[in-house]
């Protein structure tokens, strides 16, 4: 189902704001965050700046581990999503209990999420602006996506639960990439 | 037209990814660029990371004067958007030729564009990351919504002038902020 993206054709699929799912993997315990705190910054190799809060189980074992997948899901998993927002990885194997399939990653040891149509295996390579920001810069090292899905419908946090779901697309001349 | 928007809800606008217009100023003359590559840092205080590449003209002047506005357009302006990014703001004057009306801001120099329904006066704080990611930190010092626009269709880059514009929204019970 899923085969190869290119890596420069990343930023295509982060730059309109989804909300992602965040993978992280330590000692042979998954674990699985919601985030929507995330920016290009730069095309390729494509290179992504985030903001992993130190009250998420997440921040130590990427701090440790240096590694993650980014998994955009689709409005469809939209529950799961937001059940993911809502538990601590600590306490609850996340991807039992809302029934994700990991799948092994080619370049990290975090899974990618089998559900979501885009998968971004990252490393850490920066984490300067980590203990002042939770600021991590991550390059994408390998990048799948699900080329049977057609029109993913994609979720945008609002704030407080409510979420914009992508709509119709418009194509202008643009000289911008 | 135009309220105070409490600072703390700054996040729910920017979370979402929309395209937004920047602006900028120096020695009386105003540039305008589009960017799509911005993220939230923090809250309240409202942070907001963002690139700005060093080959557009609003580098320069964000760098020396740290202070620009963050203004997000609404799709009925999504042809002066466009316009904004193939144009170079060192050639031709974006709010004469875009017909976008600058207003002054109360914190900064920088003017804000009424046409876009929220405006977020901005003062750069850390330019630690800008030598290398063209990555500037940008804290909030005053925000101001038009109350009057109701459901705000934002724009979306997709790539290569491709956009997706925002649609409907669902709400699920949350505990994210």
């Amino acid at each position: 189902m899923k085969k190869s993206l290119p890596l420069s054709q990343v930023y295509k699929f982060l730059e309109p704001g989804p909300v992602v799912l965040v993978t992280t993997s330590i000692k042979g315990h998954h674990n699985i965050m919601a985030m929507s705190w995330h920016a290009m910054i730069d095309f390729n190799p494509p290179l992504i700046g985030c903001v992993i809060s130190n009250r998420n189980d997440s921040f130590a074992i990427l701090k440790k581990t240096n590694e993650c997948v980014i998994n955009i899901p689709t409005v469809t998993l939209i529950k799961k999503v937001v059940g993911c927002g809502n538990t601590k990885g600590s306490k609850v194997d996340k991807f039992n209990k809302f029934h994700f399939t990991p799948k092994h990653a080619q370049t990290v040891k975090a899974p990618l999420i089998d559900e979501c149509y885009v998968n971004l295996e990252c490393k850490v390579i920066d984490k300067k602006m980590v203990n002042k920001y939770n600021f991590f810069i991550l390059q994408v090292t390998k990048a799948w996506i699900n080329s049977k899905q057609k029109n993913p419908k994609t979720m945008h946090h609002l704030g407080n639960g409510l979420f914009m779901i992508s709509g119709k697309t418009i194509k202008l001349p643009s000289k911008m990439k």
